[in-house]
């Protein structure tokens, strides 16, 4: 703590505007991890964390609110861009948080990526609404006219993200692309030791002027009250020590009150290696690549470094060498603002500290120091020079070898640094010759009580079987390495935007990223149930049973001065509009034609004696691909018009056979519509029901069309 | 509390076989609900928790294990079908609690129906197999070789399910169905006051011999260390009160220990009739009849029961005369047993004296009795005589109208029993001409604070949309009540398979049911990568770009010897198997032929000025009709045999145009194989893909065939 007033305080921005505390407030230290000097005070001492959670529950929802799915999805990509050009002051910043330049890429363009991902998937996945349907419509009635569905809707609070030193800028940028995409504003709470390297991207964000009032505000400092004015309609997402994860979900708003709360806590990752994967295996190399990788990237403060490297007896020793020799030959340690170094400090002298007591403790549960020491290592100074750094958090990459695979200590103690262990696991025949039985491995694995991520190291597919399908359920993710992927891999310890990153148990039992999966995380589920006409009103979607208003023939529907819908532009359409055809009848000669042009001489089509036999068919039968284009014959507007292209089908099933002399119509309604906001055109996706001349069903399907948002590249035609 | 030794004791069902506590143990009395008759002693003093707990992870998990999805699904089947011929003896048992012969139906048949629903949706909407794939394949390299996606696998702990005292068997099949079809083993704890039921039906569930063991135990009496013995892999759900959520929830294992828990609390529901659904509409009639039936049905007992009803000012007195005249004219009170009762006792004398008290807070409050009394009825009794009966557990059902329509009381009081609120909101006129602004009804029903569910009753769409996406993120449920499905609706109150149940906040902020989703509660879902190789070997389903077996055209990749695909069973038939064509080129005569035989005469296939003009199109292009018509061709195997039907497409995509001129290929390769376990056939699932002749991809689609498990239909043929 310091009261000094020659250093800065890092703001807060709150309620649009940026704040400091009083002068005089005390402070916490934020110090160069490599050098010592004091850079900053962090504090929220008089911060009004109400007016700021109000801020974001009244300003913040209505701002978003205004926006749909894909616009807000758009701002992100803006925003993407904007601080792509940005980075170098940010690379500057994280340098003094210990972060050598791969380091600062990982924090600062992987967040930048996080970012490109969300926007993209946003647009692709998710409608252009404020409504996400979630499944198929569940028929609650015979007669169809009580129907059910499931709909997301953005929760009704703030997200509160709480984030680790590790990664302050992706940290931050991951939670909050998720949240906006929902709609749901964000208030951002680093962690003290590296907040003054967030404040300078949110700055960076503030300054782009791209995003709506009330979207993202941040909170230098300790906030320890900011649950107390949270309830069930916000959320907490939590990164960072499992002691602090317990504080916080103890909260009586947590605990009692409903506010959502996730975590994502360090754990004791493992990296398996696969019996088949010995020494000169490409697999071999690319596991020793990935540990050494894993320990030393960010001085091996990941919450998903591996610290638990399982190998098979007969090769420990191989590994624990090949380990050894790989960090002697790449390994330079120093103030990552030195040329040709490649590990950086720990974030402060407290997290070495720690990581020391840590090492001590396995030292004397039974770990054998295999690499490494826990001497204060000369080091690479920001000069260049070599010497020991007092005032720095460095220390040497640190692998510990055990003789007792299940000391609790190698499953249960993180050492936060760049610390490794090593156990064996032994094989044993498989049953049915099936390869080697791994199951000692998956054990050893499950030890460590839940983690985020595991590799599997093999080429061996019933080895990848047992061992992913062996220890999925005490993971978040699991990679598997071998040589078809080593070089292309994004590696264990990356969490992608795609892929969920949590893990259940240690790990803190939360989800976070996943693509569209974390959007909506920000999101009730609810089920609405209704009549047709009612939940097409409620989601914006059409249902089978709605009111529809057709065009085409009037035996099946039509009304007198219909539009056919092919017609109109997104401007002009609606949710129902239909179109009616009348009946066509197919021949056998239809049918004969069709397989011959086609070659698709299939028995069912022309062997009657064959297709009698067949149990679906009642004898020679229809092609169902003569069904759906005689379909687009019978709806299709020839004429150029607003509708460009059908771009693909969906859900396409065959119900009821064909046979000649049946007779075919086809309904289609407009069911989903979904302008783009980049394009001057947009997506309807088409309710196509063929019927015969029964009224049985014979064939339902989506059909995809690219529509003008306005008529303008025929519109001389007409 | 009694020793008395005349009493039995009902019995837990532990490690696969029955168990009572010591003679001389002490216990709690389970009563006749209307009589006060003790009727059994409960306790489970003694009971070996652990030991139960480990059966579930050993000896449960490893056979549920050894079955599929599929498998367990059939045996619900068979399961619900056992039950169904035993009803009668749980409706004797059940009419002991004070339900009534609908009430019985509504929890012994309801709970038969989840088990009919889940087997059902386990078979059509999941694999036969054990590992279930979440969602798209995301492809994380440029040359596809590192490819990602979501599984989920069964969590590998217990499920602990505990339940209320209101549906002791639909409570209890509810959630172990899913967790049945997940392959996790249950523990079930009923409630002590109906856990004789819960009894019957397990003892006619293990009667039937039809689970395998360790799938299903049973604890008969308190058990408040069972939570002291799970851990990171169990799960708890919880259905009951709030205050035993919480206490459950601030458990050491849950708090700290990863133990996955879910609630489902009582919750203050509310019923918002529309300004439009005024006195005369069939809408009006149906919000009457509804609200006086989730007062009386299972007397109010219901954590769905409508408790605060939302009406425009200008109707509350029209709404209150309505429902005392429906209460009057159709509510009967009394033993279920006597003739002519439509609604029966509370649970007990305890909950009797606990609702009383609520509704004279209440009263203190400010809520005025706008029908009923707190004096003790008279009731019908068993033997139809009418009297004072001092031992039954019984009340008049009770309507309240408050003035103040934001008093607490009314938003977070619930009186578990036959009493509902009467609030009135005022409508403004909307914006835009857009209909009424109901933003205030919207504003008192989230008071609740996160409810189950809510019924909207307004045959008025603007009305529907703006009460339901107003209110959906407050709420688990919304069902959306008019003249269209007010005969068919299921009911405010009850939940079905289909749909989650469960709600925030207030409501415990848990999810279950919802159809496959409550299967996937019970599992881990882990993001997998590697290889396309490697995530075929983990889950079973072939990925883009992992190893093919070719026949068909050598130039395309095919091999020498290998088979047509199609001329195989599914007991030969290998994902990977394919088959690749040569090329066929499409002429400009082509494109005419099948635009004049389908009448698919679309500009862009026979106008070669607009369709230049297109800008998706180089100008005249073939349909996509004929392309997929012509990949059949290319790719059938026309003679009969094991390929029974094409009986649907997936996820058509048509991606670079054809022109005439132009080629195409396919290829073909079995993707997904699904055997049934009923059936002589199952379904395979192949990767189509189209190339032209520069090797671009002309479209993608997913091929859907029906295929016997071995060859026999025309076997003879070969």
């Amino acid at each position: 703590m310091t009261t000094a007033t020659s250093i800065e305080t890092v703001p807060s921005y709150v309620q649009d505007a940026w704040w400091t505390p009083a002068s005089g407030v005390t402070g916490t230290d934020a110090r160069d991890a490599s050098t010592g000097e004091v850079l900053a005070r962090v504090s929220a001492e008089g911060l009004d964390l109400g007016a700021a959670v109000e801020h974001a529950r009244t300003v913040g929802q209505t701002q978003l609110g205004q926006l749909t799915i894909h616009e807000r999805a758009l701002k992100l990509r803006e925003l993407a861009a904007y601080l792509n050009d940005r980075r170098q002051e940010l690379y500057d910043i994280s340098a003094r948080t210990g972060a050598t330049k791969i380091d600062s890429m990982v924090d600062i363009d992987g967040g930048i990526g996080v970012l490109f991902t969300f926007s993209s998937k946003g647009r692709r996945e998710l409608p252009n609404a404020n409504v996400i349907v979630d499944g198929p419509v569940e028929v609650l009635s015979k007669d169809g006219s009580f129907i059910a569905e499931h709909i997301y809707t953005r929760i009704p609070g703030v997200a509160v993200q709480i984030n680790a030193f590790n990664f302050p800028v992706w940290g931050m940028l991951e939670k909050f692309a998720p949240a906006f995409i929902a709609g749901v504003p964000t208030i951002v709470k680093p962690a003290t030791p590296s907040g003054y390297l967030a404040e300078a991207a949110v700055r960076a964000i503030v300054e782009s002027g791209i995003l709506p009032e009330g979207a993202l505000q941040l909170i230098s400092g300790s906030a320890r009250t900011l649950l107390d004015v949270l309830d069930y309609r916000d959320m907490v997402s939590f990164t960072g020590s499992a002691a602090t994860a317990i504080t916080l979900k103890n909260h009586p708003n947590v605990a009692h009150g409903g506010v959502r709360f996730t975590a994502e806590t360090d754990s004791l990752n493992a990296a398996i290696l696969g019996p088949d994967a010995v020494p000169g295996t490409l697999e071999f190399d690319a596991f020793i690549k990935s540990v050494v990788t894993e320990m030393t990237v960010k001085a091996g403060q990941k919450c998903t470094s591996i610290r638990r490297t399982i190998v098979p007896n007969e090769l420990k020793q191989a590994v624990i060498d090949a380990i050894g020799a790989r960090i002697s030959e790449r390994v330079v340690v120093g103030d990552p603002r030195a040329e040709g170094v490649t590990m950086g400090a720990l974030a402060s002298l407290e997290q070495l500290a720690d990581v020391r007591a840590a090492v001590e403790t396995m030292l004397a549960a039974g770990g054998e120091l295999a690499y490494g020491t826990l001497d204060a290592p000369t080091v690479t100074r920001a000069d260049g020079t070599v010497a020991a750094v007092a005032d720095g958090a460095f220390m040497t990459p640190v692998l510990l070898s055990w003789a007792n695979a299940e000391a609790p200590e190698v499953h249960a103690l993180e050492a936060f640094g760049p610390v490794s262990s090593v156990i064996g696991y032994a094989t044993h025949p498989g049953h049915d010759g099936q390869g080697l039985d791994v199951s000692e491995a998956v054990r050893l694995a499950a030890l460590g009580a839940g983690s985020l991520v595991a590799t599997v190291c093999t080429n061996d597919p019933a080895t990848a079987r047992a061992l992913v399908t062996g220890i999925a359920a005490h993971h978040g993710r699991v990679l598997v390495l071998n040589r078809e992927d080593a070089r292309t891999s994004t590696g264990h310890g990356s969490p992608v935007p795609h892929l969920v990153h949590g893990g259940p148990g240690r790990a803190g039992g939360g989800e976070e990223l996943g693509g569209i999966r974390s959007v909506k995380h920000h999101m009730q589920r609810t089920a609405i149930q209704g009549s047709p006409n009612m939940l097409t009103a409620v989601t914006g979607v059409w249902h089978t049973g709605a009111d529809r208003v057709t065009a085409g023939s009037a035996e099946f529907g039509a009304v007198a001065g219909a539009v056919h819908p092919f017609r109109k532009s997104l401007a002009e359409l609606r949710i129902g509009d239909a179109f009616a055809s009348g009946l066509r009848q197919v021949t056998l000669e239809d049918i004969t034609a069709f397989a011959n042009s086609t070659g698709d001489t299939f028995y069912a089509h022309t062997d009657a004696a064959a297709a009698e036999k067949n149990p679906f068919f009642p004898g020679i039968v229809a092609h169902g691909y003569l069904l759906v284009s005689w379909a687009a014959g019978l709806f299709v507007e020839p004429a150029p018009g607003p509708v460009l292209a059908n771009y693909g089908l969906e859900s396409l099933r065959f119900i009821t056979p064909v046979a000649a002399g049946d007779s075919i119509r086809v309904t289609l309604t407009a069911k989903k519509i979904t302008p783009r906001v980049t394009d001057e055109y947009g997506e309807v996706c088409w309710d196509a029901i063929l019927h015969n001349q029964d009224g049985e069903i014979v064939a339902t399907y989506d059909v995809l069309t690219l529509v003008e948002k306005e008529e303008t590249l025929y519109a001389d035609n007409l």
